[in-house]
């Protein structure tokens, strides 16, 4: 593996040309931004490029996904992968790219190294980000829609520059990517202000079923499959759901259980500096990261909400 | 009136000593982060500068405001007005300074004109970004809290970079006092994310009032004394919430009724691009800009819906 800076991956998709995208599987904004910006940038530069269509983008992207897609028999000459930290989770259709990837760019710091070449630079807040500052050393100037596509990368994975990823170098490539073209007023609007109708009617319903505990420093939201069909939400509409018990002030651990059919519920676990969320969720057979985790739980509500606070009560002050 | 640039403003500053800062009455993000920065980056200067105590500003702001308080017995040699578009919104207890003003220093377009010298840069999407660019052009450099107080201005006023207001120069000023020490990270994380119990229970219960009519493209929130009384609300929980239904994807203009007492409302409109909410409210008394504005109504609350459904009604395509 031969690890290159921002300015030899630049030179290295100078000198190259025919290459093909690929990302993740259950692609997000910057795995689809990454990848439209990096696609257009390159055909800005006169080079040719495509996406390997994901099966799992969701409609929200499409202005993103569609004008990239390869046809059929196209014959790439190189596989680009962004935004992929490990061919584990690479997007469902790629299977057969797992060991043919020529360059990986990526922020991630568990990357697992996979790619013959690779620019990856974990303290950066997206892979959009180091794509723009690549970008930036070919010959060519951002255009506008790939200048749109970095920006939407880039603000997605910051939660809108709110995160504590974001940094002054995120800033200062939002300044040009906005400069370029970017219509991030209309699109923060989009991304981050504007709900559905049944977005907010599920939000409601969730809020009141707030139960609190550890003297008021743990609480549990549920979401039931009546409330869904109350609130009539989509799938789109359940993004980012755990975020609505994560967001209460003074609390330290805030679970999420979302009901998968009559006895099953998918929990998830957001800590903050008391306690072990891949503890807490290691309990009852689920993981992840010390302050998110998650994992399932068969049983009737009450049967999940007691094993989550045991699990929680014991692992309170493990962090 | 003499009218300044940054430099010349920075030059202005830097040749006078002995400041007081003012500000607007109902004093908001912007307001006190410029006052707290601008204080703390003359003092970094050597100069001796305080702010006049706003009764008005809220106990969230405690860290920018308390270490600036002037004395009951200082005497000023300049004073300094910041964010003030209008003396006729001046701090309430700063009625006799509205024609001493020496220098203004703001981002409103409306502003009018009443210090002696003035630095209005009205594309500028906070007062706390034009400081920073001043205080950069002064001796030293810029302090952490300094950094901070402006971040926070310039964050606040932004809605954390979200708004159209937000410019390429906004992401520059940010990236900078990052850099300068501006804890964004956990700052954020407090203004953006973070909301009491309270507030969440109330959003919950207005989310359950939204009533929609012309063709479910605007909608109405009420919220009522029994309500706010449920959710056990402060008035500092309140701030803002005209934005719960401002948020609904596909509507065009947006209602929140506030109940002042039996037979009183409040009321606050946003609209798009097909209404101006300044007609709308002019026909119950009420006034304000074409996408946002405001009255109030009295009667009981079938009679205030009915009244504002009939004037959303006349002025539906007015804009």
């Amino acid at each position: 593996m031969m690890s290159l800076t921002i300015n030899e991956c630049a030179k290295w998709l100078g000198s190259r040309d025919r290459f093909l995208i690929i990302s993740h599987s259950r692609p997000d904004g910057d795995a689809l931004g990454s990848s439209a910006g990096l696609c257009q940038g390159l055909r800005d530069n006169g080079k040719i490029a495509y996406t390997l269509f994901n099966p799992e983008a969701t409609g929200r992207y499409k202005e993103y996904t569609e004008p990239y897609i390869a046809p059929e028999d196209y014959k790439a000459d190189y596989i680009i992968a962004v935004d992929l930290a490990d061919t584990g989770i690479i997007q469902v259709n790629a299977k057969k790219y797992e060991a043919a990837v020529d360059l990986c760019i990526d922020h991630h710091m568990s990357n697992k190294h996979y790619a013959r070449s690779e620019l990856l630079l974990s303290d950066r807040a997206s892979c959009g980000e180091i794509i723009f500052y690549v970008l930036r050393e070919l010959e060519a100037s951002i255009s506008p829609f790939t200048a749109k596509a970095l920006y939407m990368a880039l603000a997605t994975d910051t939660g809108c520059f709110r995160y504590k990823n974001t940094t002054a170098v995120t800033h200062r490539a939002a300044a040009d990517l906005i400069e370029a073209g970017a219509p991030s007023g209309d699109l923060n609007r989009d991304f981050f202000m504007l709900k559905t109708r049944s977005r907010l009617l599920l939000e409601a319903l969730m809020l009141q079923s707030l139960e609190f505990f550890m003297d008021g420093e743990a609480v549990m939201a549920v979401v039931t499959l009546d409330m869904m069909n109350r609130a009539g939400v989509t799938e789109e509409d359940m993004d980012d759901i755990a975020v609505i018990s994560g967001q209460i002030r003074g609390t330290e651990t805030s679970i999420t259980l979302r009901q998968i059919n009559d006895a099953k519920w998918k929990v998830s676990v957001r800590t903050g500096v008391y306690a072990n969320a891949n503890l807490i969720c290691a309990e009852f057979g689920g993981g992840g990261h010390g302050m998110a985790a998650g994992g399932s739980i068969e049983g009737d509500i009450n049967t999940a909400k007691e094993i989550i606070k045991a699990a929680v009560k014991k692992h309170w002050k493990s962090q």
